[in-house]
């Protein structure tokens, strides 16, 4: 494809990590941080060719990335958006799409959210990294009235960067996120308080001496990053309650099949679980 | 210490482990297994000296490791009993202790429960390997009648493998385990069983497609062996019940915050798991 000028607000993990990848396929990369420490430090290690804190930079791209923290990405299309060329595409990378969607899309007609599903635990320019999104799934978001040649623009993009491409709604997107991503996070975060804070002091401490990689794997992202799960709860709040009443439903009859030792039946839910997460696994 | 003659029941992946290494610290090891083929697999691997699917192999044994599967052990000590030398120690070395230890102590007042925490995800006198052992929690669970001597003869025994022995009740050992084991097979268990049926197809489609290792890991032991999982609920039936019902006062906390938009609280509860976490954990 022809190079574009793209611009990058935010040059973060992901942000610098999309702005190594797409330079080096001979984009021209414009980037926006707070911080003149983080532009140079951009320049310096090639993830944009010019790096500033002001928005001006980016007047004439064809291609907006919104990396900022999710709270910012509305305020930050309301402030950029009187500056932009109309034929500028704009998308964002935040794990929730539905809010987002809706305003930045009131903001800017061409707008089209986006969600690549990569990451590591790090943050800041420093822990950009090339080929970040390689093989991981890229979600797209269009809705009724995105513009059909913007949304094949953003699509070329994102397969330069060799991610799987999936395109769906913002609805279905935040439901299965909600399922897989923010599910997890509340069960494990739960497993971690339950035993803390309503097992006796001599089991917890016998507990935490015992535990092994089945309680360590268990609540990996539940013990994880506290102001992400956070976000995800309140951007993402009524998939998450649909799926946390599902599960509840589910919890509750295993418990009842326990207690009333149905073990026929308990057992025919342990084969459902064990056949099914596999359909969950990449290989 | 001296060399010992031990016996060992069940010539599987914990049973064949403990022969490789007890056999290699200059124990003298008799197997017994229902397999001739299996008994003779396990002379050819140096898992024990002798072995033979006949019980008489163990009439003057110092120590004898149970190491069938859980519903077995009782009947075989039963069956054995008549044969043994009353100074013969009997341990086991299954997951769940309080009825094990209950029952097997009335037989045979020379038994100690134990439970090696190692594991890997295969089975069989195949799997059987040196080390398995190794920096691996082995709890014991002598009770008020158990003689001392056959504690610290069975202690002795359990530090050559290089285990890191915990001496606890048959009742701590399994409430600690309830929590750390067994709940966590649930908890991944349910989350499988819920996305699976609960879930609409078109959003189940999606989130198989976008799952990843934050899913994978949560519900790694619950996508498990189903044996074990009705096994553990089965012999740990009460501690596992008790652990359920705060577990879902817990998640109906998180779920009223999550719905009311109390972030703070649920921040709060967030640092706190988070911070939990680390006790878990070994390095």
């Amino acid at each position: 494809m022809n190079s574009k000028k793209i611009g990058i607000v935010g040059l973060g993990l992901i942000g610098g990590s999309l702005g190594l990848d797409l330079y080096q396929k001979g984009h021209y990369i414009v980037g926006i941080s707070r911080s003149q420490e983080t532009c140079d430090r951009a320049m310096e290690r090639k993830v944009c060719h010019q790096a500033s804190p002001d928005f001006k930079l980016l007047n004439d791209v064809d291609l907006i990335f919104l990396c900022t923290p999710i709270g910012s990405i509305v305020p930050t299309l309301e402030t950029i958006s009187s500056e932009l060329s109309p034929s500028t595409i704009v998308t964002d990378v935040a794990s929730v799409k539905g809010e987002i969607v809706q305003k930045c899309s009131e903001i800017w007609p061409n707008f089209i959210g986006g969600h690549p599903m990569a990451g590591t635990a790090f943050v800041g320019i420093e822990a950009a990294q090339y080929n970040l999104f390689k093989n991981a799934p890229y979600v797209l978001t269009p809705i009724e009235n995105t513009p059909s040649q913007s949304l094949e623009c953003l699509k070329k993009i994102i397969a330069q960067l060799g991610s799987i491409p999936y395109i769906t709604n913002p609805e279905e997107h935040d439901c299965a996120v909600a399922w897989i991503s923010h599910l997890p996070v509340i069960v494990g975060a739960t497993l971690l308080e339950s035993i803390d804070s309503k097992a006796p002091s001599n089991i917890l401490e016998l507990a935490q001496k015992l535990a092994s990689t089945g309680f360590k794997d268990t609540t990996r992202v539940g013990g994880g990053n506290p102001e992400l799960g956070l976000m995800m709860a309140q951007y993402n709040r009524e998939a998450i309650l649909d799926s946390l009443i599902k599960y509840q439903q589910v919890l509750q009859e295993i418990t009842d099949l326990i207690r009333q030792q149905k073990w026929n039946a308990l057992e025919d839910i342990l084969r459902k679980s064990q056949a099914s997460r596999p359909y969950f696994l990449k290989d």
